[in-house]
């Protein structure tokens, strides 16, 4: 792990009073929830990117206050401060580059408050986010952000990174679900954010600017989410195209009436040619000769008017004309059995791509809903211009692309071409008015490529910001935002 | 108007420089574009509070690049500026307290780009929320924020406030509609915040952070905002129930099932009883003797499924029993002529109001939806206690009401006790857990009580937030957070 030396947020690579940092840290914390104990800090030195780095202390503090005076301890010893919930992110936001204190927040998973009346859940950010959605769904409601890892990711995480997964086309992101929060800023000092409302206009949004914020500006300890009525039905179309192009415009279409689905998935014909050569029942995919793209639409609502809606959807995924819609075939799963056999060819994807490389680069960039088609087709262009298998799925909604660069980084000639494809996937994005991450955050692995995004006079705003909440960078350093100073370029990179 | 000496944000009361800033200024904003004339800059010292400052210049920009320059002339002479756009806000956050530069947005109301297949259009912040939501509806869409004054109030307000109206309560407010903007910090920085993407988390938020601002950080110029297809069908219910805790128990309900309303406003017992004692045609208001308590209750989504939907918040608005429902009765407009006749009762209260009170105070509190039966008993005991008349009307749906003082200011018996109830009314509004504003803003009229609600150590890092944009403090000084450190106590006074 390099270290910029010269600039804000950096700090010594080892620590000269880790020791009275544990011992102070012991007396508020019972030796269970306190460890320096290598294989514990070797353990929780991995998250589900590449990255490891093992922590020096690691934390079990099981409420706020505990949190507070693990972070005053760090802060007055200089020993960094890495947060995690269950580890599922994959970007290396959690992983300690710089060794210190890993305060894991999944002891912290108690409910504070559960008001259905107001439409509010106030609980510990370790909680899982799954199990929220049994607590609240006992009372008719939902909480919309759902990540694919929703039955292990806690929801500080999906707080952290502003990780919603597939509903987000209809229900908005992370920071349109919070309500409010609590946290404890590197300061030490305890931030109370937000409202019990859904209106409030009282003293600056820290609640958005501490969501997404990776855990660099402070812990976010409570939050009180923002629930919604669960829908009473729910069904899910599948329909395939001859390509991504045909598919792409049967978004719009669909982002075009008012009818919108609580999902759009695609898939693109790389995907479903691996599904096709690696299932060992291919006939039960049932995907056509001639498909070059998946797109699965859920559509969710009141039992009363969900066939009407399914009428709508339907015919914008069609299109008016047959050549406009280019639809090679439509199918709709009415039933839970029915639905569970559509999302199976969906399902046997991840692991079929995990069976090819093992150890894949999968991004997750974003472009208007109207460019995907541009984008699709630049992403062939450089798998081919540097030898790179690019296979692409996602939430056709949203405009978000998980871009899977299917290499061996072990291989010195596949991670070059696959950085070489990876900086220009980043510039075609940009070039699309995009933006590089849409919820995995940008953790260790995006962090200068960030620079391409943001404009120097913003980033000194972010760069003040961060000096605000964590004047001596303790922070998970090494994350989200680039040092101010760019580390000089490498040679023989184009970047 | 007061001004805190020693604390950061405050400038000197007259500005030695304002000759050479006009020269400045002049040089690159023609002769119509800026003013120093006495009754142009009286004329922009208002807004619609009951504040008044003259400004010392009056500038029209009319893109990106003169505002910065703007700012940037005015940073160098440490000259305070205040951002207006059509000056409809309560709060006095646009009026000049200690003069300087006021910029006039309302010329810089370009559509800058309409992209429908991406349901998003950027414009510049001066223009007219009515204007982008006559352009937008042409192709099928609309933007939810519309406050009541939405045909002549800016879209940079709506930003500066959050402010949203009463559709918030099915669509969001203004930060859940905005994607991204672009602002001029009080540094003369660009900062371009956001994306053009529904999902997004490289950076910090800048934009919910701008948002709510108040322009005390900076001047939003160009904002991306989020479409929402046009529902095709709409209907109205009228309900009158016998007391605000019956409507209240109805507005839980309604609440609680899929069926979100479009829109839940409130009319209160005091309400109705000002609209039938002043009405010059009572009859045709038809309210019912024994009514309490008025809901007025939007519907909208597509023709298909309005009947089932209006259905379940009909049955919502009625209550399952008659004892939990209580309702008195229950009228459905389902054309547009109807409709407009059903909200002739509901209109006819703000020119009764204006006629009883010309002065009244309006404050805009919001507490979660199940406390305000709560609020409302309390308001009446606090009404009762100072002899002061209070009106109730607002969003139900969002907990979000208008409180009405119906006082006379230039008595000063009655401005006392209008101040001795406001107190009240705020510090019952935080025991709920409530917040002091919804949408109209802090500006200058409530910023002393936001520290009754934001903890201090949370308010010292908004400081800092304002310190890293606005360096001098010359944006919209004496607005929206309240100084570091607290005016002196007035005698005899609780607070």
């Amino acid at each position: 792990m390099t270290i910029q030396g010269d600039v804000p947020g950096s700090l010594p690579q080892s620590y000269a009073s880790l020791g009275a940092l544990f011992a102070e840290m012991s007396e508020f914390l019972p030796a269970d929830r306190i460890s320096r104990e290598a294989g514990t800090c070797w353990a929780y030195g991995m998250d589900n990117s590449r990255l490891h780095h093992p922590a020096d202390i690691v934390a079990f503090p099981l409420d706020h206050d505990e949190v507070q005076r693990v972070v005053r301890c760090a802060r007055r010893h200089s020993v960094p401060i890495t947060t995690r919930g269950r580890g599922t992110g994959t970007a290396g936001g959690s992983v300690p580059l710089q060794g210190g204190v890993v305060v894991v927040m999944d002891r912290m998973n108690q409910v504070l408050e559960f008001r259905p009346e107001d439409r509010l859940i106030r609980v510990q950010t370790g909680i899982i986010n799954a199990d929220v959605q049994r607590i609240v769904s006992a009372a008719g409601f939902f909480w919309p952000p759902d990540p694919t890892s929703n039955a292990l990711c806690t929801v500080g995480g999906n707080l952290g990174c502003n990780a919603a997964g597939p509903h987000a086309v209809k229900y908005g992101t992370t920071r349109e679900n919070v309500l409010g929060l609590k946290a404890v800023a590197g300061t030490g000092a305890t931030v109370i954010a937000g409202t019990e409302t859904t209106k409030g206009v009282v003293g600056y949004d820290l609640t958005r600017l501490l969501i997404g914020a990776e855990g660099t500006l402070g812990i976010i300890t409570e939050a009180t989410l923002k629930l919604t009525p669960l829908p009473d039905a729910r069904c899910l179309i599948r329909a395939f195209y001859p390509n991504m192009h045909a598919a792409s415009q049967a978004v719009s279409r669909l982002m075009n009436q008012p009818a919108t689905p609580a999902a759009i998935e695609f898939i693109d014909g790389n995907a479903l040619n691996l599904m096709r050569s690696h299932s060992t029942n291919p006939d039960a995919l049932a995907i056509p000769e001639s498909a070059g793209a998946l797109l699965m639409i859920e559509v969710d609502g009141m039992s009363e008017s969900l066939a009407n809606q399914t009428d709508l959807i339907q015919a914008a995924a069609r299109g008016d004309t047959d050549e406009q819609a280019a639809l090679i075939s439509l199918e709709i799963a009415r039933t839970p059995q029915e639905m569970a056999l559509l999302w199976s060819a969906r399902k046997a994807l991840s692991p079929t791509l995990r069976l090819v490389a093992p150890k894949k680069i999968n991004e997750d960039v974003v472009v208007p809903v109207s460019r995907v088609p541009l984008l699709i087709t630049a992403l062939d262009e450089i798998a081919l211009r540097h030898s790179v298998k690019i296979v692409n799925f996602g939430h056709a909604g949203n405009g978000n692309i998980h871009v899977n660069l299917l290499i061996d980084p072990d291989d010195p000639a596949q991670s070059a071409a696959a950085d070489d494809a990876l900086a220009e996937v980043f510039s075609t994005v940009l070039a699309l008015k995009g933006t590089l991450s849409g919820e995995h955050g940008i953790g260790a692995v995006k962090r200068e490529y960030i620079r391409d995004e943001i404009a120097p006079e913003t980033l000194l705003l972010m760069h003040g910001i961060k000096h605000v909440f964590d004047p001596d960078g303790i922070m998970n350093p090494g994350k989200k935002i680039p040092d101010a100073i760019a580390p000089p370029a490498k040679p023989g990179k184009s970047k």
